[in-house]
């Protein structure tokens, strides 16, 4: 590309009708003229030839994505990652901002991800190493979405559950349970006082343990804990299948009583989930199984930040993420952010529940609570009731005695006293068992 | 976990009935106790929890993933990326084979997904980094795919193009174009010998080129195409969509006469892939948005040959991939690697004809030929075509010429002599222009 060419591709937000506009902010390690390097980026992403052979004509003022504001954080002595690449010259490290016109693609989430995240941002000449940091959408973009259904509001009124977190267990054993032994657990650990009991991502369809009998054990399971305790439950069935499953899979598990369902976003795709969340009676919860394969990398692949949003505007009510502490490899600072993308007002689309999970027990519940910073989000054990010594119940059971004690403003430990079902769990964590 | 817990993770493959387990090997570096992480590896992949509080049960027998080949490469000094993790001791790159009962979720490809690639693997405690470098399926798991309708085979009947490679070109400029001007400029380069028309991966349903249209006026210009040149021709329509609008536009372009359909595999989902494969009337042809984001780091994410296998196995007739030279940043072997999960044996599944691509042009064929070492490959010029100098038809034509060439075993300079469409890129290449 020559100087007038790569002067295409450059613009300010107020030479733009930003309505128009995504923009989409990437970390960059650009090698070589830094401006060339950014038009190419452009290009590769949008018009990678803007005229027919001969014509007198350009596209680029319509359909090119253009660099809007551009920092040089330094140059580096090599790439952050080694990549075999094309070009050479000096190592600059980027913040960009681009702005991409959304007409060129639409308000489709396949078209979406290959227009941000595609063949064009990951193979540009002179730019080996990339991260998309985040998304921005005008309002006229989201008019196309509806997000979620229930959404933060939609599960406490579910569940009658208000100024507190929201009690989520992963039924353990997770794979390998009959349907009635599975309903079993499940029960005490409504009884013992959990909102949601829910299945395992790992555990969906299967012969030993097929949907139609789960959801049929285990709505007559919830039927009878809320007719025992007074109080509304959740099951949550995981209807993670083939695609053009997923709408039969729905039918039976709602049908059957699960009343809310647990889908496992990336494997399935962001576009079968906004699918879903349309046909949704119930509120439609996501799981965070791949993510971690594309996000992890500090300065490469996508922020995970990118997929709580989409995932939100795909329509999850609720979206399980990684949480707190160095067990889920997340830094503390990118799990808050996920929390944010969740609660944080966007247009039209309405909250969706974050659930920072990783290893959680009566233990973490108030470290959890105070790095969140509200009552709204989901607390989700799984061996941490589960695995508890003396069985669901009492693991469900400790889990409500630690929120009782934050509530009062009492230490942990000086709560448990008397009350044996947290008092083991302390008891453990002192090494005295 | 304690050292008989350990031992439940662990097997040789003679002590398993391997026809009930896929065979995942990793690139693993573990930090401190080796055995202690690979447990800890295979639990939260599979049986988290294997027994019930206070019953005599053990899920592992059946349910555990297990290790059953290990090979420690070396100790390491630090991370080969900084991951904050929460063990601590030695550093070992290992490399481990797992054999994982597919029974746990199925033929399903999110959940297969969601099993070798979900929170279990990139979630282990003292795993902090992780590669997914291939998967091995048994003919019992296999049996459930239908995989390619039409393959190599049924590509190279429906263009009545044996012996030599498909010819392909990506319409340029790919964004902008009218539905009439993109026929005409398709047209063209039909006539110049091009076998394969196809819209661009960015390029799918939107209001200034609706699919309606463009496939209708393609479709019309492929018929004429045909009748000129007396030879069959595809028009290859991009119907990348929301997945609950693939079947729609599937029975659109395919009635408006596009005989051949592009999807972007990972952004709309394996499964949605699999779904529209069973549909379709004409061979499906894949690209490859996205993959890169999880693919690129040498030791880390999921390695691309794995997404080539599933997309196969999904249905893919043709997979585009990113191909030879440092433009496309993916090392040599791992092109080869891409192209042989296209096409060698693979239970009863047809081979897929692989496309190694990125800005190819006359100029390129040899060497990409040499390096395939075959003819059973796709060959996808953009720029190289409808950028030539003298128009989209000269420049399919140089195509076919540089073939010509090839198989007359001339040198490419001597063959141009005399042919303007190739003499003019060769004099490009050498700079007289």
């Amino acid at each position: 590309m020559n100087k007038e060419d790569i002067k295409g591709f450059f613009a300010t937000s107020d030479q733009l009708n930003m309505d128009h506009y995504l923009t989409l902010d990437y970390y960059l390690e650009c090698v070589g003229d830094i401006d060339t390097a950014l038009a190419h980026f452009c290009s590769e992403q949008s018009t990678a030839q803007w005229n027919r052979v001969n014509y007198d004509e350009d596209f680029r003022p319509k359909y090119a994505a253009k660099v809007i504001s551009l920092t040089v954080e330094g140059e580096l002595d090599a790439l952050s990652y080694p990549v075999k690449h094309s070009e050479t010259g000096p190592i600059h490290a980027c913040r960009v901002r681009i702005a991409h016109p959304y007409g060129n693609f639409g308000p489709k989430l396949p078209n979406l991800l290959s227009a941000v995240c595609g063949e064009g941002v990951f193979f540009t000449p002179g730019v080996p190493v990339v991260k998309l940091l985040d998304i921005g959408f005008p309002d006229s973009y989201l008019q196309s979405f509806d997000g979620p259904k229930f959404g933060v509001c939609g599960i406490r009124d579910l569940l009658q559950a208000y100024n507190r977190p929201i009690f989520f267990g992963v039924v353990k054993p997770n794979i390998g349970l009959s349907p009635a032994h599975f309903a079993e657990i499940a029960y005490q650990s409504w009884l013992g006082g959990l909102d949601i009991a829910k299945d395992d991502e790992m555990l969906a369809d299967v012969e030993w343990s097929t949907l139609i009998e789960r959801s049929r054990a285990l709505g007559e399971a919830r039927v009878r804990a809320e007719q025992e305790t007074g109080e509304p439950k959740v099951y949550l069935a995981n209807i993670t299948d083939e695609v053009d499953r997923l709408i039969e899979q729905h039918d039976i598990a709602v049908k059957n009583g699960a009343n809310a369902l647990l889908i496992n976003a990336l494997p399935v795709g962001l576009s079968a989930v906004r699918m879903l969340a349309r046909h949704s009676e119930v509120p439609l919860i996501g799981h965070f199984p791949f993510i971690a394969a594309f996000s992890r990398m500090e300065k490469y692949g996508i922020h995970s930040r990118v997929m709580s949003k989409l995932q939100r505007l795909a329509g999850l009510d609720s979206i399980i993420m990684p949480g707190f502490g160095s067990r889920m490899m997340t830094p503390e600072e990118e799990v808050k952010e996920n929390i944010a993308e969740c609660l944080q007002e966007f247009g039209h689309i309405r909250p969706s529940l974050p659930v920072p999970g990783g290893s959680d027990s009566a233990l973490t519940l108030e470290t959890v609570y105070r790095k969140v910073g509200s009552v709204d989000f989901g607390f989700v054990p799984g061996r941490g009731i589960f695995g508890h010594p003396m069985g669901p119940k009492a693991g469900a059971r400790s889990i409500r005695q630690a929120w009782e004690a934050i509530e009062q403003g009492i230490p942990l430990e000086a709560y448990a006293i008397g009350r044996p079902e947290l008092q083991v769990m302390v008891d453990g964590a002192n090494g005295k068992k």
